[in-house]
Protein backbone atom coordinates (compact mmCIF):
# COMPACT_ATOMS: atom_id res chain seq x y z
CA UNK A 1 0.00 0.00 0.00
CA UNK A 2 1.26 3.59 -0.75
CA UNK A 3 2.38 5.19 2.56
CA UNK A 4 -0.64 7.27 4.55
CA UNK A 5 0.23 10.56 5.37
CA UNK A 6 -2.82 11.13 8.24
CA UNK A 7 -4.71 8.59 10.10
CA UNK A 8 -7.32 9.39 11.92
CA UNK A 9 -8.61 7.14 15.04
CA UNK A 10 -12.67 8.18 15.75
CA UNK A 11 -12.59 6.27 18.74
CA UNK A 12 -9.55 5.66 21.13
CA UNK A 13 -10.19 2.40 22.34
CA UNK A 14 -8.44 -1.14 22.10
CA UNK A 15 -9.27 -2.03 18.33
CA UNK A 16 -8.55 2.12 17.26
CA UNK A 17 -5.64 1.93 19.35
CA UNK A 18 -4.29 -1.04 18.19
CA UNK A 19 -4.69 -0.80 14.52
CA UNK A 20 -2.84 2.82 14.69
CA UNK A 21 0.10 1.08 17.03
CA UNK A 22 0.49 -1.73 14.23
CA UNK A 23 -0.07 0.67 11.40
CA UNK A 24 3.06 3.08 12.52
CA UNK A 25 4.89 -0.22 13.08
CA UNK A 26 4.15 -0.96 9.91
CA UNK A 27 5.97 1.88 8.35
CA UNK A 28 2.78 2.61 6.83
CA UNK A 29 1.55 5.86 8.24
CA UNK A 30 3.35 9.35 9.07
CA UNK A 31 1.13 10.92 11.59
CA UNK A 32 -2.44 9.70 13.52
CA UNK A 33 -4.59 12.03 15.00
CA UNK A 34 -7.40 10.81 17.43
CA UNK A 35 -10.72 12.01 18.66
CA UNK A 36 -12.93 9.85 21.52
CA UNK A 37 -15.65 11.79 23.01
CA UNK A 38 -14.15 10.54 26.81
CA UNK A 39 -11.55 12.69 26.99
CA UNK A 40 -9.97 11.26 29.42
CA UNK A 41 -9.67 8.13 26.77
CA UNK A 42 -8.19 10.10 24.05
CA UNK A 43 -5.28 12.09 26.33
CA UNK A 44 -4.44 8.83 27.89
CA UNK A 45 -4.03 7.15 23.89
CA UNK A 46 -1.67 10.55 23.22
CA UNK A 47 0.37 9.87 26.58
CA UNK A 48 0.63 6.54 25.56
CA UNK A 49 2.28 7.37 22.13
CA UNK A 50 -0.87 5.81 20.44
CA UNK A 51 -1.66 8.81 18.56
CA UNK A 52 0.02 11.81 17.43
CA UNK A 53 -2.27 14.53 18.10
CA UNK A 54 -5.70 14.62 19.76
CA UNK A 55 -8.62 16.31 17.09
CA UNK A 56 -11.22 18.70 19.11
CA UNK A 57 -14.19 17.21 17.26
CA UNK A 58 -14.58 14.58 14.84
CA UNK A 59 -14.95 16.64 12.17
CA UNK A 60 -11.23 18.75 13.38
CA UNK A 61 -9.79 14.97 13.32
CA UNK A 62 -11.32 13.83 9.80
CA UNK A 63 -10.50 16.84 7.51
CA UNK A 64 -6.70 16.26 7.28
CA UNK A 65 -6.68 12.96 7.00
CA UNK A 66 -6.34 9.97 4.06
CA UNK A 67 -7.65 7.61 5.71
CA UNK A 68 -10.82 7.88 8.82
CA UNK A 69 -10.94 4.51 11.03
CA UNK A 70 -14.24 4.46 12.86
CA UNK A 71 -13.85 2.38 15.95
CA UNK A 72 -16.80 3.04 18.04
CA UNK A 73 -19.44 0.88 19.41
CA UNK A 74 -22.15 -0.24 16.01
CA UNK A 75 -25.07 2.03 17.34
CA UNK A 76 -22.88 4.91 17.25
CA UNK A 77 -20.95 4.44 14.02
CA UNK A 78 -23.85 6.34 12.12
CA UNK A 79 -23.56 9.76 14.16
CA UNK A 80 -19.90 9.24 13.80
CA UNK A 81 -20.43 9.32 9.91
CA UNK A 82 -22.57 12.01 9.48
CA UNK A 83 -19.79 14.45 11.31
CA UNK A 84 -17.02 12.90 9.27
CA UNK A 85 -19.40 13.13 5.75
CA UNK A 86 -19.35 16.87 6.86
CA UNK A 87 -15.25 17.13 7.33
CA UNK A 88 -13.61 14.49 4.75
CA UNK A 89 -11.52 15.23 1.83
CA UNK A 90 -13.04 14.20 -1.46
CA UNK A 91 -10.48 11.28 -2.09
CA UNK A 92 -10.33 10.29 1.72
CA UNK A 93 -11.04 6.93 2.42
CA UNK A 94 -13.23 5.80 5.73
CA UNK A 95 -14.22 2.27 7.42
CA UNK A 96 -15.32 0.95 9.94
CA UNK A 97 -14.61 -2.01 12.50
CA UNK A 98 -18.56 -3.10 13.79
CA UNK A 99 -19.33 -6.62 14.75
CA UNK A 100 -22.43 -6.64 12.24
CA UNK A 101 -21.63 -4.97 8.43
CA UNK A 102 -25.77 -4.74 7.19
CA UNK A 103 -26.91 -2.00 9.31
CA UNK A 104 -23.82 -0.40 8.90
CA UNK A 105 -24.26 -0.44 5.22
CA UNK A 106 -27.75 1.06 5.73
CA UNK A 107 -26.82 3.72 8.36
CA UNK A 108 -23.55 4.90 6.27
CA UNK A 109 -26.01 5.08 2.71
CA UNK A 110 -27.69 7.70 5.23
CA UNK A 111 -25.17 9.42 6.47
CA UNK A 112 -22.56 9.36 3.80
CA UNK A 113 -24.89 9.51 0.91
CA UNK A 114 -22.72 10.41 -2.56
CA UNK A 115 -19.32 10.00 0.13
CA UNK A 116 -20.53 6.30 0.86
CA UNK A 117 -18.67 5.58 -2.44
CA UNK A 118 -15.40 6.21 -0.29
CA UNK A 119 -16.61 3.82 3.17
CA UNK A 120 -15.03 0.41 3.16
CA UNK A 121 -16.96 -1.39 5.82
CA UNK A 122 -14.73 -3.64 7.85
CA UNK A 123 -14.44 -6.07 10.49
CA UNK A 124 -11.32 -7.57 11.96
CA UNK A 125 -12.06 -10.49 14.04
CA UNK A 126 -9.62 -9.74 16.72
CA UNK A 127 -10.51 -8.45 20.42
CA UNK A 128 -10.00 -9.06 24.12
CA UNK A 129 -12.27 -9.60 27.21
CA UNK A 130 -9.93 -6.01 27.85
CA UNK A 131 -11.25 -3.14 26.37
CA UNK A 132 -9.91 0.38 26.58
CA UNK A 133 -6.72 2.10 24.88
CA UNK A 134 -4.37 0.66 27.81
CA UNK A 135 -4.91 -2.52 26.34
CA UNK A 136 -4.11 -1.86 22.77
CA UNK A 137 -0.95 -3.93 21.03
CA UNK A 138 1.02 -3.90 18.56
CA UNK A 139 0.07 -7.60 17.24
CA UNK A 140 -3.81 -7.78 18.01
CA UNK A 141 -4.80 -8.31 14.05
CA UNK A 142 -1.54 -10.32 13.09
CA UNK A 143 -3.18 -13.47 11.62
CA UNK A 144 -6.01 -12.54 12.46
CA UNK A 145 -9.19 -12.69 9.96
CA UNK A 146 -10.38 -9.38 8.41
CA UNK A 147 -14.11 -9.12 6.76
CA UNK A 148 -14.62 -6.05 3.81
CA UNK A 149 -18.01 -6.02 2.66
CA UNK A 150 -17.87 -3.12 0.21
CA UNK A 151 -21.46 -2.51 -1.66
CA UNK A 152 -21.81 -1.91 -5.33
CA UNK A 153 -20.87 1.35 -5.14
CA UNK A 154 -17.56 1.21 -3.18
CA UNK A 155 -14.85 2.78 -5.41
CA UNK A 156 -12.17 -0.04 -5.71
CA UNK A 157 -9.01 2.08 -4.93
CA UNK A 158 -11.43 2.74 -1.37
CA UNK A 159 -11.18 -0.87 -1.19
CA UNK A 160 -7.40 -1.07 -2.06
CA UNK A 161 -6.60 1.19 0.51
CA UNK A 162 -8.55 -0.27 3.18
CA UNK A 163 -7.30 -3.77 2.37
CA UNK A 164 -3.77 -2.89 2.15
CA UNK A 165 -3.95 -1.18 5.75
CA UNK A 166 -5.24 -4.10 7.15
CA UNK A 167 -2.74 -6.29 5.25
CA UNK A 168 0.32 -4.31 6.63
CA UNK A 169 -0.83 -5.13 10.28
CA UNK A 170 -0.88 -8.34 9.66
CA UNK A 171 -4.48 -9.41 9.24
CA UNK A 172 -6.14 -12.01 6.44
CA UNK A 173 -8.14 -10.22 4.79
CA UNK A 174 -11.33 -11.37 2.81
CA UNK A 175 -14.65 -9.60 0.60
CA UNK A 176 -18.30 -10.63 0.93
CA UNK A 177 -21.67 -9.28 1.06
CA UNK A 178 -22.58 -7.27 4.14
CA UNK A 179 -25.69 -10.03 4.45
CA UNK A 180 -23.64 -12.75 4.24
CA UNK A 181 -21.26 -11.62 6.95
CA UNK A 182 -24.20 -10.83 9.32
CA UNK A 183 -25.23 -14.61 9.16
CA UNK A 184 -21.63 -16.03 8.98
CA UNK A 185 -21.22 -13.77 12.46
CA UNK A 186 -24.89 -14.93 13.66
CA UNK A 187 -23.67 -18.74 13.75
CA UNK A 188 -20.32 -18.59 14.88
CA UNK A 189 -20.29 -15.46 17.21
CA UNK A 190 -23.15 -13.76 18.52
CA UNK A 191 -24.95 -16.64 18.77
CA UNK A 192 -22.76 -18.12 21.27
CA UNK A 193 -22.23 -15.61 23.37
CA UNK A 194 -26.17 -15.40 23.32
CA UNK A 195 -26.63 -18.72 24.78
CA UNK A 196 -24.28 -18.59 27.20
CA UNK A 197 -25.38 -15.37 28.32
CA UNK A 198 -28.51 -17.14 28.52
CA UNK A 199 -27.41 -20.18 30.56
CA UNK A 200 -25.85 -18.28 33.57
CA UNK A 201 -28.64 -15.30 33.34
CA UNK A 202 -30.61 -18.56 33.82
CA UNK A 203 -28.95 -20.05 36.62
CA UNK A 204 -28.14 -16.76 38.65
CA UNK A 205 -32.09 -16.02 38.67
CA UNK A 206 -32.56 -19.27 41.14
CA UNK A 207 -33.05 -19.27 44.65
CA UNK A 208 -29.92 -21.93 45.10
CA UNK A 209 -28.16 -20.32 42.27
CA UNK A 210 -24.96 -19.99 44.86
CA UNK A 211 -24.78 -23.83 45.77
CA UNK A 212 -24.86 -24.18 41.73
CA UNK A 213 -22.03 -22.06 41.03
CA UNK A 214 -20.16 -23.88 43.89
CA UNK A 215 -20.18 -26.95 41.95
CA UNK A 216 -19.20 -25.46 38.19
CA UNK A 217 -16.53 -26.34 37.05
CA UNK A 218 -13.89 -26.56 34.35
CA UNK A 219 -16.26 -27.35 31.80
CA UNK A 220 -18.57 -24.05 32.74
CA UNK A 221 -15.65 -22.00 33.05
CA UNK A 222 -14.94 -22.55 28.99
CA UNK A 223 -18.54 -22.35 28.48
CA UNK A 224 -19.70 -19.23 29.99
CA UNK A 225 -16.36 -17.20 29.35
CA UNK A 226 -17.86 -14.79 26.81
CA UNK A 227 -20.90 -14.05 29.43
CA UNK A 228 -18.69 -11.71 30.65
CA UNK A 229 -18.35 -10.04 27.58
CA UNK A 230 -19.96 -5.97 27.00
CA UNK A 231 -23.83 -6.15 27.59
CA UNK A 232 -23.86 -3.04 26.04
CA UNK A 233 -22.04 -4.46 23.04
CA UNK A 234 -23.88 -7.71 23.04
CA UNK A 235 -27.00 -5.70 23.45
CA UNK A 236 -26.10 -3.50 20.20
CA UNK A 237 -25.10 -6.33 18.44
CA UNK A 238 -28.38 -8.65 18.77
CA UNK A 239 -29.90 -6.17 18.07
CA UNK A 240 -28.52 -4.76 14.79
CA UNK A 241 -27.79 -8.26 13.52
CA UNK A 242 -31.74 -9.54 14.60
CA UNK A 243 -32.89 -11.14 11.26
CA UNK A 244 -29.60 -13.06 11.03
CA UNK A 245 -29.56 -13.91 14.87
CA UNK A 246 -33.29 -14.84 15.57
CA UNK A 247 -32.52 -17.03 12.16
CA UNK A 248 -29.56 -18.55 14.19
CA UNK A 249 -31.82 -19.01 17.06
CA UNK A 250 -34.74 -21.25 15.81
CA UNK A 251 -31.48 -23.35 13.74
CA UNK A 252 -30.05 -24.01 16.85
CA UNK A 253 -34.02 -24.65 18.92
CA UNK A 254 -34.61 -27.35 16.16
CA UNK A 255 -30.89 -29.21 16.34
CA UNK A 256 -31.08 -28.76 20.76
CA UNK A 257 -34.87 -30.84 20.18
CA UNK A 258 -33.24 -33.63 18.19
CA UNK A 259 -31.00 -33.81 21.09
CA UNK A 260 -33.78 -33.50 23.50
CA UNK A 261 -36.02 -36.40 21.53
CA UNK A 262 -32.85 -38.45 21.61
CA UNK A 263 -32.48 -38.28 25.25
CA UNK A 264 -35.97 -38.63 26.10
CA UNK A 265 -36.56 -41.74 23.62
CA UNK A 266 -32.85 -43.48 25.41
CA UNK A 267 -31.65 -43.47 21.76
CA UNK A 268 -27.62 -43.83 22.60
CA UNK A 269 -26.37 -44.40 19.56
CA UNK A 270 -27.99 -41.77 18.24
CA UNK A 271 -27.09 -39.52 20.27
CA UNK A 272 -23.59 -40.95 20.27
CA UNK A 273 -23.02 -40.46 16.35
CA UNK A 274 -23.94 -36.58 16.72
CA UNK A 275 -21.59 -36.41 19.60
CA UNK A 276 -19.16 -37.41 17.85
CA UNK A 277 -19.74 -35.64 14.65
CA UNK A 278 -19.74 -32.69 16.53
CA UNK A 279 -16.27 -34.01 18.37
CA UNK A 280 -14.34 -34.37 15.23
CA UNK A 281 -15.50 -31.56 14.10
CA UNK A 282 -14.37 -28.97 16.87
CA UNK A 283 -11.23 -31.21 16.82
CA UNK A 284 -10.41 -30.79 13.03
CA UNK A 285 -11.13 -26.93 13.82
CA UNK A 286 -8.88 -26.72 16.47
CA UNK A 287 -5.85 -28.14 14.95
CA UNK A 288 -6.35 -25.58 11.91
CA UNK A 289 -4.50 -22.47 11.89
CA UNK A 290 -4.92 -19.44 14.23
CA UNK A 291 -8.34 -19.46 15.84
CA UNK A 292 -8.16 -15.67 17.14
CA UNK A 293 -6.42 -14.18 20.03
CA UNK A 294 -5.73 -15.76 23.69
CA UNK A 295 -8.33 -14.81 26.16
CA UNK A 296 -8.48 -14.31 29.84
CA UNK B 1 -7.88 -41.28 58.34
CA UNK B 2 -6.56 -44.72 58.93
CA UNK B 3 -3.84 -45.90 56.69
CA UNK B 4 -5.21 -48.44 54.22
CA UNK B 5 -3.22 -51.82 53.76
CA UNK B 6 -4.43 -52.21 50.14
CA UNK B 7 -6.29 -50.15 47.85
CA UNK B 8 -8.09 -51.44 44.72
CA UNK B 9 -8.36 -49.41 41.75
CA UNK B 10 -10.63 -50.84 39.30
CA UNK B 11 -9.98 -48.79 36.51
CA UNK B 12 -6.50 -47.94 35.13
CA UNK B 13 -7.39 -43.91 34.14
CA UNK B 14 -6.96 -41.14 34.48
CA UNK B 15 -9.30 -40.42 37.82
CA UNK B 16 -8.36 -43.84 39.15
CA UNK B 17 -4.41 -43.71 38.56
CA UNK B 18 -4.53 -40.14 40.22
CA UNK B 19 -6.26 -41.04 43.03
CA UNK B 20 -3.69 -43.88 43.37
CA UNK B 21 -0.44 -41.71 43.07
CA UNK B 22 -2.41 -39.02 45.08
CA UNK B 23 -2.97 -41.23 48.17
CA UNK B 24 0.13 -43.36 48.20
CA UNK B 25 1.86 -39.50 48.20
CA UNK B 26 0.13 -38.85 51.14
CA UNK B 27 1.01 -41.90 52.65
CA UNK B 28 -2.55 -43.24 53.36
CA UNK B 29 -1.67 -46.69 51.61
CA UNK B 30 0.57 -49.40 52.01
CA UNK B 31 0.17 -51.37 48.31
CA UNK B 32 -2.08 -50.57 45.29
CA UNK B 33 -3.36 -53.25 43.01
CA UNK B 34 -5.21 -52.49 40.18
CA UNK B 35 -7.53 -54.11 37.44
CA UNK B 36 -8.10 -53.02 33.78
CA UNK B 37 -10.16 -54.96 31.39
CA UNK B 38 -7.54 -52.95 29.23
CA UNK B 39 -4.46 -55.40 29.25
CA UNK B 40 -1.85 -52.40 27.73
CA UNK B 41 -3.79 -49.92 30.03
CA UNK B 42 -3.17 -52.01 33.50
CA UNK B 43 0.22 -52.69 31.82
CA UNK B 44 1.14 -49.28 31.37
CA UNK B 45 -0.37 -48.42 35.23
CA UNK B 46 2.00 -50.64 36.47
CA UNK B 47 5.06 -49.60 34.55
CA UNK B 48 4.17 -45.96 35.94
CA UNK B 49 4.47 -47.23 38.94
CA UNK B 50 0.83 -46.17 39.13
CA UNK B 51 -0.14 -49.20 40.99
CA UNK B 52 1.96 -52.03 42.50
CA UNK B 53 0.60 -55.41 41.49
CA UNK B 54 -2.55 -56.28 38.61
CA UNK B 55 -4.94 -58.01 39.53
CA UNK B 56 -5.95 -60.71 36.98
CA UNK B 57 -9.46 -60.09 37.53
CA UNK B 58 -11.76 -57.55 39.10
CA UNK B 59 -12.63 -60.50 41.90
CA UNK B 60 -8.86 -61.04 42.30
CA UNK B 61 -8.35 -57.35 43.12
CA UNK B 62 -11.22 -56.35 45.24
CA UNK B 63 -10.80 -59.52 47.13
CA UNK B 64 -7.68 -58.21 49.22
CA UNK B 65 -8.69 -54.72 49.74
CA UNK B 66 -10.00 -52.53 52.57
CA UNK B 67 -10.98 -49.73 49.64
CA UNK B 68 -11.71 -50.49 46.03
CA UNK B 69 -12.70 -47.74 43.79
CA UNK B 70 -14.28 -47.89 40.87
CA UNK B 71 -12.90 -45.99 38.12
CA UNK B 72 -15.03 -46.84 35.25
CA UNK B 73 -17.27 -45.30 32.84
CA UNK B 74 -20.95 -44.84 34.76
CA UNK B 75 -22.03 -47.52 32.43
CA UNK B 76 -19.67 -50.23 33.73
CA UNK B 77 -20.67 -49.43 37.02
CA UNK B 78 -22.89 -52.07 37.66
CA UNK B 79 -21.39 -55.26 36.23
CA UNK B 80 -17.93 -54.34 38.07
CA UNK B 81 -20.42 -53.70 41.22
CA UNK B 82 -20.96 -57.36 40.72
CA UNK B 83 -18.18 -58.94 40.44
CA UNK B 84 -16.80 -56.61 43.45
CA UNK B 85 -20.24 -57.94 45.74
CA UNK B 86 -18.51 -61.57 45.67
CA UNK B 87 -14.95 -61.01 46.24
CA UNK B 88 -14.66 -58.48 48.87
CA UNK B 89 -14.04 -58.84 52.39
CA UNK B 90 -17.36 -58.59 54.66
CA UNK B 91 -15.46 -54.72 56.54
CA UNK B 92 -13.48 -53.34 53.13
CA UNK B 93 -15.63 -50.23 51.82
CA UNK B 94 -16.11 -49.85 47.94
CA UNK B 95 -16.79 -46.06 46.21
CA UNK B 96 -17.00 -44.70 42.24
CA UNK B 97 -16.17 -41.39 40.68
CA UNK B 98 -19.09 -41.40 38.17
CA UNK B 99 -20.71 -37.94 37.40
CA UNK B 100 -24.17 -39.18 37.52
CA UNK B 101 -25.30 -40.74 41.17
CA UNK B 102 -28.83 -41.98 41.29
CA UNK B 103 -28.52 -44.28 38.91
CA UNK B 104 -25.37 -45.81 40.05
CA UNK B 105 -26.99 -45.88 43.60
CA UNK B 106 -29.78 -47.82 41.87
CA UNK B 107 -27.01 -49.90 40.20
CA UNK B 108 -25.16 -50.84 44.05
CA UNK B 109 -28.08 -51.69 45.81
CA UNK B 110 -29.09 -54.21 42.93
CA UNK B 111 -25.74 -56.11 42.48
CA UNK B 112 -24.42 -55.60 46.24
CA UNK B 113 -27.68 -56.03 47.94
CA UNK B 114 -26.57 -56.51 51.66
CA UNK B 115 -23.25 -55.42 50.80
CA UNK B 116 -24.62 -52.09 49.68
CA UNK B 117 -24.29 -50.72 53.40
CA UNK B 118 -20.47 -50.74 52.40
CA UNK B 119 -20.46 -48.58 49.05
CA UNK B 120 -19.72 -45.17 49.05
CA UNK B 121 -21.10 -43.37 46.30
CA UNK B 122 -19.02 -40.41 44.93
CA UNK B 123 -17.85 -37.53 42.40
CA UNK B 124 -14.62 -35.75 42.15
CA UNK B 125 -15.25 -32.64 40.17
CA UNK B 126 -12.30 -32.96 38.15
CA UNK B 127 -10.86 -33.79 34.82
CA UNK B 128 -8.87 -33.22 32.47
CA UNK B 129 -9.67 -33.55 28.43
CA UNK B 130 -6.57 -35.74 27.80
CA UNK B 131 -7.68 -39.38 29.67
CA UNK B 132 -6.23 -42.44 30.46
CA UNK B 133 -3.26 -43.60 32.91
CA UNK B 134 -0.54 -41.14 31.08
CA UNK B 135 -2.03 -38.29 31.81
CA UNK B 136 -2.38 -39.40 35.76
CA UNK B 137 -0.75 -36.38 38.37
CA UNK B 138 -1.01 -36.31 42.08
CA UNK B 139 -2.21 -33.35 42.49
CA UNK B 140 -5.57 -33.45 40.06
CA UNK B 141 -8.00 -33.18 43.34
CA UNK B 142 -5.70 -30.48 45.04
CA UNK B 143 -8.59 -27.67 45.89
CA UNK B 144 -11.07 -29.99 43.96
CA UNK B 145 -14.37 -30.58 45.20
CA UNK B 146 -15.74 -34.12 45.80
CA UNK B 147 -18.91 -34.50 46.43
CA UNK B 148 -20.33 -37.90 48.31
CA UNK B 149 -24.16 -39.18 48.13
CA UNK B 150 -24.42 -41.71 50.71
CA UNK B 151 -27.71 -42.86 51.24
CA UNK B 152 -29.41 -43.92 54.58
CA UNK B 153 -28.42 -47.42 54.65
CA UNK B 154 -24.71 -46.31 54.17
CA UNK B 155 -22.89 -47.18 57.43
CA UNK B 156 -20.95 -44.07 59.22
CA UNK B 157 -17.61 -45.82 59.27
CA UNK B 158 -17.47 -46.36 55.55
CA UNK B 159 -18.64 -42.68 54.64
CA UNK B 160 -15.94 -41.57 56.97
CA UNK B 161 -13.07 -43.85 55.22
CA UNK B 162 -14.12 -42.46 52.07
CA UNK B 163 -14.33 -38.64 53.45
CA UNK B 164 -11.07 -39.10 54.64
CA UNK B 165 -9.74 -40.66 51.60
CA UNK B 166 -10.53 -37.85 49.29
CA UNK B 167 -9.26 -35.25 52.12
CA UNK B 168 -6.06 -36.97 52.24
CA UNK B 169 -5.57 -36.03 48.78
CA UNK B 170 -6.53 -32.74 48.77
CA UNK B 171 -9.93 -32.89 47.98
CA UNK B 172 -13.00 -30.38 49.26
CA UNK B 173 -15.69 -32.96 50.39
CA UNK B 174 -19.32 -32.29 50.37
CA UNK B 175 -22.39 -35.08 51.29
CA UNK B 176 -25.48 -34.74 49.35
CA UNK B 177 -28.23 -36.99 48.34
CA UNK B 178 -27.99 -38.02 44.47
CA UNK B 179 -31.43 -36.49 43.37
CA UNK B 180 -29.93 -33.45 44.35
CA UNK B 181 -26.11 -34.29 43.30
CA UNK B 182 -27.91 -34.73 39.88
CA UNK B 183 -29.68 -31.99 39.52
CA UNK B 184 -27.08 -29.43 40.21
CA UNK B 185 -24.56 -30.80 37.97
CA UNK B 186 -27.52 -31.19 35.10
CA UNK B 187 -27.54 -27.57 35.57
CA UNK B 188 -23.68 -26.82 36.10
CA UNK B 189 -22.29 -29.74 33.69
CA UNK B 190 -24.15 -31.83 32.05
CA UNK B 191 -26.63 -29.42 30.47
CA UNK B 192 -23.46 -26.93 28.80
CA UNK B 193 -22.15 -29.75 27.51
CA UNK B 194 -25.23 -30.45 25.99
CA UNK B 195 -25.62 -27.28 24.33
CA UNK B 196 -21.99 -27.05 22.99
CA UNK B 197 -22.11 -30.54 21.56
CA UNK B 198 -25.68 -29.04 19.85
CA UNK B 199 -23.94 -26.20 18.41
CA UNK B 200 -21.61 -27.64 16.99
CA UNK B 201 -22.92 -31.11 15.41
CA UNK B 202 -25.79 -27.84 14.15
CA UNK B 203 -22.32 -25.99 12.34
CA UNK B 204 -20.88 -28.73 11.19
CA UNK B 205 -23.98 -30.51 9.39
CA UNK B 206 -24.24 -27.38 6.78
CA UNK B 207 -23.47 -27.02 3.41
CA UNK B 208 -21.11 -24.55 4.21
CA UNK B 209 -19.48 -25.83 7.20
CA UNK B 210 -16.21 -24.89 6.39
CA UNK B 211 -16.83 -21.42 5.61
CA UNK B 212 -18.48 -20.75 8.61
CA UNK B 213 -15.65 -22.72 11.01
CA UNK B 214 -13.42 -20.79 8.81
CA UNK B 215 -14.14 -17.24 10.99
CA UNK B 216 -15.12 -18.90 14.19
CA UNK B 217 -12.55 -17.34 16.66
CA UNK B 218 -11.92 -16.93 20.38
CA UNK B 219 -15.09 -17.11 21.54
CA UNK B 220 -16.46 -20.05 19.61
CA UNK B 221 -12.98 -21.81 20.91
CA UNK B 222 -13.84 -20.93 24.30
CA UNK B 223 -17.93 -21.85 24.00
CA UNK B 224 -17.30 -25.16 21.79
CA UNK B 225 -14.05 -26.65 23.90
CA UNK B 226 -16.58 -29.15 26.02
CA UNK B 227 -17.76 -30.46 22.30
CA UNK B 228 -14.36 -31.91 22.18
CA UNK B 229 -15.00 -34.36 25.32
CA UNK B 230 -15.54 -37.73 25.20
CA UNK B 231 -19.32 -38.76 22.75
CA UNK B 232 -19.07 -42.39 24.69
CA UNK B 233 -19.12 -40.60 28.17
CA UNK B 234 -21.47 -38.05 27.52
CA UNK B 235 -23.69 -40.12 25.91
CA UNK B 236 -23.67 -42.01 29.23
CA UNK B 237 -24.03 -39.53 31.16
CA UNK B 238 -26.91 -37.32 29.17
CA UNK B 239 -28.95 -41.08 29.81
CA UNK B 240 -27.89 -41.76 33.03
CA UNK B 241 -29.26 -38.38 34.35
CA UNK B 242 -32.14 -38.12 31.83
CA UNK B 243 -34.84 -36.93 33.85
CA UNK B 244 -32.97 -33.73 35.68
CA UNK B 245 -30.89 -33.04 32.25
CA UNK B 246 -34.46 -33.14 30.10
CA UNK B 247 -35.98 -30.38 33.41
CA UNK B 248 -32.79 -28.69 32.54
CA UNK B 249 -33.09 -28.45 28.73
CA UNK B 250 -36.56 -27.05 29.41
CA UNK B 251 -35.45 -24.27 32.10
CA UNK B 252 -32.95 -23.26 29.66
CA UNK B 253 -35.71 -23.10 26.43
CA UNK B 254 -37.28 -21.06 28.68
CA UNK B 255 -35.26 -18.98 29.13
CA UNK B 256 -34.13 -18.76 25.72
CA UNK B 257 -37.19 -17.45 24.54
CA UNK B 258 -36.93 -14.56 27.11
CA UNK B 259 -33.90 -13.60 25.20
CA UNK B 260 -35.63 -14.55 21.68
CA UNK B 261 -38.63 -12.43 22.32
CA UNK B 262 -36.46 -9.19 23.74
CA UNK B 263 -34.32 -9.37 20.79
CA UNK B 264 -37.79 -9.77 17.95
CA UNK B 265 -38.72 -6.61 19.99
CA UNK B 266 -35.94 -4.92 19.70
CA UNK B 267 -36.53 -4.09 23.49
CA UNK B 268 -32.51 -3.10 24.15
CA UNK B 269 -32.80 -2.45 28.05
CA UNK B 270 -34.16 -5.74 28.77
CA UNK B 271 -31.78 -7.67 26.84
CA UNK B 272 -28.82 -5.53 28.41
CA UNK B 273 -30.66 -6.02 32.45
CA UNK B 274 -29.91 -10.12 31.33
CA UNK B 275 -26.94 -9.37 29.82
CA UNK B 276 -25.78 -7.43 32.80
CA UNK B 277 -26.97 -9.85 35.13
CA UNK B 278 -24.74 -12.59 33.41
CA UNK B 279 -21.86 -10.52 33.46
CA UNK B 280 -22.43 -9.92 36.97
CA UNK B 281 -22.80 -13.40 38.24
CA UNK B 282 -20.17 -14.75 36.07
CA UNK B 283 -17.47 -12.22 37.25
CA UNK B 284 -18.17 -12.79 40.59
CA UNK B 285 -17.73 -16.32 40.24
CA UNK B 286 -14.62 -16.29 38.37
CA UNK B 287 -13.27 -14.17 41.05
CA UNK B 288 -13.99 -16.56 43.78
CA UNK B 289 -12.03 -19.60 44.55
CA UNK B 290 -10.77 -22.11 42.62
CA UNK B 291 -13.16 -23.50 39.44
CA UNK B 292 -12.04 -26.82 38.51
CA UNK B 293 -8.75 -27.95 37.02
CA UNK B 294 -6.89 -25.96 33.79
CA UNK B 295 -7.99 -27.42 29.96
CA UNK B 296 -6.11 -27.32 27.00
Amino acid sequence: MRRLKTLAVIGAGLVGGSFALALRRAGAVSQVIGFDRDAAALERAAALGVIDTTGASISEAAERADLVVVAVPVRAIGSVLHDVALAIQPGAVVTDVGSTKAQVVRVAEEELRERVTRFVPGHPIAGRETSGVDAATVDLFRGARVVLTPTPRTAPDAIDLVRGAWEAVGGRVTAMGAEDHDRIFAAVSHLPHLLSFALVSEIAGRDNAEELFGFAAGGFRDFTRIAASSPEMWRDIALQNRAALLAELDRYGAQLAVFRALIEKGEGPGLERLMSEARSARQAWASGPRHGPPTE
